[in-house]
């Protein structure tokens, strides 16, 4: 059984090689996977590096109206990292993971996680338009703090020469969710062992200014606003 | 400038595509890898599968006295699951990521995150043996919620047979760690632009039995003790 998450946009595009082969736990509505990466904090990034699968855990920010097929997700890096600069070479996978709880059954079998994850496939298009550049960069620094880049100066000449800017495109893309209870045999319900899920979620403490923060300086709207934010799932059933 | 973590207990052995480009991320110490892999949740599998390096979030268990080189990470799957069984044919590489917090600088070039990572890297193992699989299997579900497996009835015969185990040696790794404060250039200091760290943390709501749970079980000790754990860092200096 497929179950649909909340709002529906248009149709994810798998592949092959991203269809799910647990069709249980896949979403094909483009409206789970912005929900991943809206709640997302990170990425994770594989290249070929040598013949091995590297995995490299990295900050990401995105465009649903970008320029690429099904909007633009864009990662960044500094010019001396291998693994970027290596990317557009070749197809890369960035998986975007949230874990919203341990599901505790009653037998370890049947243990698991509810989680939301979105897995895209595609070769990186290396960004070089100036516009584009600071705007990519305004997505990874706005993703982690809404409304945050409105609030900075803008990057300089010699930052922006420094820094690598990759997009890919949202649309070779599958998405999983699995939520709800756990699924134990029935011979296991009748059970005296206690069985549910133990919800977990992205937290924010109160923020901490700098040792060299100019005294005097409220915690901005934006921050205090981000901070208030934890991650939940607006659309978990 | 290297900053050491808390306790050290053998020397990390990198190797050369496990060497960490930007030293001053760099730990070198056994105790760091531990530290990671006792407050990650999940990790992140790095497989190459028609040539595309899937990255697929999987759930892990691991003992510090396990059978391989440096201890034992152990991963298990549905033996229809793919990726787990191409993976003992190929070098797989298995990241961890915990996040700490959003580093917000008063330039978007130097926003960052705290976080700690490992990277493990090596040939998997398929475990065979029946007391390791049973005992790999302990590891997974314990790792979720701490002695969680001694209130439950060991795998079936059938359950066994239908999982996959993997085996991966904790000894090529690679972990970084970023903590503290952004580290911004000196003329934006002045500046009257906040910054400082919003710290974020994996936190536990309270435990939700299943619809199907019998009336009357409390809560298990190990399930409050877990629900009660943040997953703050122990050893963030």
């Amino acid at each position: 059984m497929v179950r649909e998450a909340g709002s529906v946009t248009s149709r994810l595009s798998p592949s092959a090689r991203t269809t799910v082969v647990r069709g249980d736990r896949a979403r094909t509505d483009r409206g789970a996977l912005h929900d991943v990466l809206a709640s997302g904090v990170i990425c994770h990034l594989g290249v070929v590096v040598d013949a091995v699968p590297l995995v490299l855990p990295t900050s990401y920010g995105y465009d649903l109206d970008g320029p690429d097929r099904d909007g633009t997700l864009y990662l960044h890096g500094s010019v001396a990292a291998r693994s970027l600069l290596e990317a557009p070479e070749q197809t890369v996978c960035v998986t975007i993971s949230v874990v919203d709880g341990l599901v505790l059954a009653r037998s370890g079998f049947h243990h698991s996680m509810n989680y939301r994850s979105a897995v895209l496939i595609g070769v990186p298009r290396q960004v070089t338009d100036h516009a584009e550049r600071e705007w990519a960069l305004e997505t990874l620094v706005d993703h982690l703090v809404p409304g945050r880049t409105a609030t900075l100066r803008p990057h300089t000449r010699k930052e922006l020469a420094a820094t690598v800017v990759l997009a890919l495109p949202l649309h070779e893309a599958s998405v999983k969710v699995r939520d709800g209870d756990p699924i134990d045999d029935p011979v296991d319900v009748a059970e005296p062992v206690w069985a549910g899920v133990l919800p977990l979620r992205t937290a924010a403490d109160n923020p901490v200014p700098s040792a060299d923060c100019l005294a005097g300086l409220p915690v901005p709207s934006d921050v205090q606003a981000r901070a208030q934010t934890s991650m939940r799932s607006a659309s978990s059933s």
